[in-house]
């Protein structure tokens, strides 16, 4: 299986839907291409919620606000998972949760996580119908094309897919994988709770404008009400528990506080964007 | 084959996608993850119109207003089909077509619809890597989560996916399904069709705006204008057949008469939303 | 497989799948449902950007602002891939660029490309559960209905893969083929290169405001500023070249001159819409 990840967009994922079906059979599936534009924190987010619930897989992800400079283009093992995309981050939050399981401490680069950088020149370009000759420099291979995402990491992933997910130890047998030690790092930003009182921030409003803390769910343990940044507001487990157009906090389905409106926008609601710091007491 | 439905947006249904990934390797087809939020009515009316061109399938939806409140998590039968959601009446109208090909009369529950309550502590949670331990208030099985897609429907409709859709009939083997005499009703609303006059109502809205009624699309036949609300509008088969801006009624693939505008917003032109009457008289 | 591409939005192209679904276990890979709405030739650019990255494969095609009218319905064999879809212009662009690789000379009817109009009098309508009788005029086989996608190319698309992707100089065994020798055309306009100066025009607007032109990037080569409508940008191979808000020109991944804002909206900043005319020249 290999998963897909991108803020493309539509209908730029399916010229890697095209190039990983000419390497592998392996089941594709969409996490999501709407990602917000260049934000690699909120992706960083979004795989460390989703790609746990997937079994074994190759997880393809291009938020890569850097692509056309010097970055590298990374695959990092973890566990039975492989994480393939740009060296800025995004990957490491999720990798190192999908190496969790089989590591007592947090995982890193050597130590539950193996990284590799792909060598491009090292993987065979994507066949493509009627194109140009490869000294075209609009062709496949040219310095300007910008789309690493169809000739580098779909490349990349259907071939690593192929070589086979119960081998992941002897992936640098592969030509194009380079092992490194040292990746660009990411770190969500953790919230402090002590006293009856946490402090932390917005990591991500959702589409439906749920404000998305950094805070732990067990922080609501047994609350009726909570005070965010000052403003009382009800805990409840599910919106209806208010009044339509009321607020309200409660856990989300990634065990984060949520700061939300029923039938409305949390952040727009509670005046709160991404990056905002947020401060809840008991109450 | 699984189909998924819901109206979570993105990236939540990847989630569910990864879990019948865990317990399945039945072909997963999205019928649509944008219906309108929280519209029973509207997800009905939609599931009704695509799930009776699959094949023999579990359809898992989740348009889940009442998700965190007691309602019931169901699985219901239908003909060789299975429909796995909340018990709010979505399933219903697309479960009685789909039971309508091995019955005479309108299904109902007992009666070419066999029903089942999903008793979740019945069923294994998901498998997900990293996590925190069971006992953790924020954990996949902990009362605060409201993810019900992911952590009850999702591993449901895989169990009984690989149970066998050619067992259906044994379904109540499965131990975290207790038949039920009972559930939530549903019925899109019919409309009164006599003397060249038919009453009726918007169901719903399309993307594009063509307001699609409850009216029979047979009420058009041999019709060349028809009165929509007292105004006279051409009858057509074809956007292209009125000018550019000009308002049409037409019979739409789901076999119902649709008020549109050629390139243009039927709702706005039309005055209509969800729920307004509409009259057509022959004209 | 099967790939689909439409205008529908969602969710039409779920009974497209349900019927695909019905006559094969092909693969089944979406390029994109939200095309320009009626636009034939926006459409007609992303399919020969994205298919030539396809292995062998049928392509559904429902752009088609001509539904209801008596255009036909075509199937385009070009090489070991098959287009499905209306008869007005928008499989060509691919369907040429997919039988190039197998042809010196640029592919036409009869020459390269096979085309076939679809009698879908001989065509087994889709299987449909609970529907009403097939005499009624809201039934699948009605002159009303307008779904074409669900009751004729989807199952047309489902038989041809079923005959076979390694029979396709047989194709014409199949009832409900007709071979012709004239479609109806189209042409993406070409760019006119002389003298460092190159005038054409915007192909399409992508979703982020990035303006596509159908200047080839080899125009580029060498240069360090354009003169775009006479007003000097950079060229670069990023967006990060040019500070936030800037304008720069650039290669896309389809090989054109785009021209674009770092983090913003190219159209607006440029004001160029869709066959606005670009004269860009050497600085």
């Amino acid at each position: 299986m290999i998963t897909l990840s991108s803020d493309f967009g539509t209908p730029y994922p399916a010229a890697m839907r095209g190039v990983l079906s000419q390497r592998t059979a392996a089941r594709l599936v969409d996490v999501a291409h709407d990602f917000p534009r260049q934000d690699i924190r909120a992706a960083a987010f979004w795989l460390h919620e989703t790609l746990p619930y997937f079994p074994s897989a190759v997880h393809l992800v291009v938020v890569d606000p850097g692509v056309g400079t010097d970055r590298n283009a990374l695959a990092i093992r973890a566990g039975d998972h492989v994480l393939v995309g740009p060296d800025n981050g995004v990957l490491l939050p999720a990798a190192r949760r999908l190496a969790a399981t089989t590591s007592a401490s947090e995982p890193t680069i050597g130590s539950g996580l193996d990284a590799y950088i792909i060598d491009d020149t090292q993987l065979d370009p994507p066949a493509v119908a009627g194109h140009q000759q490869a000294t075209d420099p609009s062709g496949p291979s040219s310095p300007y094309t910008t789309f690493h995402g169809r000739d580098v990491f779909a490349p990349a992933a259907g071939n690593i897919h192929e070589f086979g997910l119960d081998r992941l130890d002897a992936l640098a047998e592969l030509a194009f994988l380079e092992p490194t030690s040292t990746v660009t790092p990411l770190t969500l930003p953790d919230a402090t709770v002590a006293d009856g009182r946490a402090t932390g921030e917005v990591l991500v409003v959702d589409d439906f404008g749920n404000v998305i803390t950094n805070v732990p769910g067990s922080f609501l343990a047994d609350c009726e009400r909570v005070r965010v940044n000052g403003e009382q507001v009800p805990v409840a487990t599910t919106f209806g528990a208010v009044p339509v157009g009321e607020q309200l906090a409660t856990v989300g389905s990634h065990g984060y506080v949520e700061l939300d409106v029923n039938q409305g926008r949390g952040d727009e609601t509670f005046g709160l964007a991404v990056g905002a710091s947020v401060t809840l007491e008991s109450a």
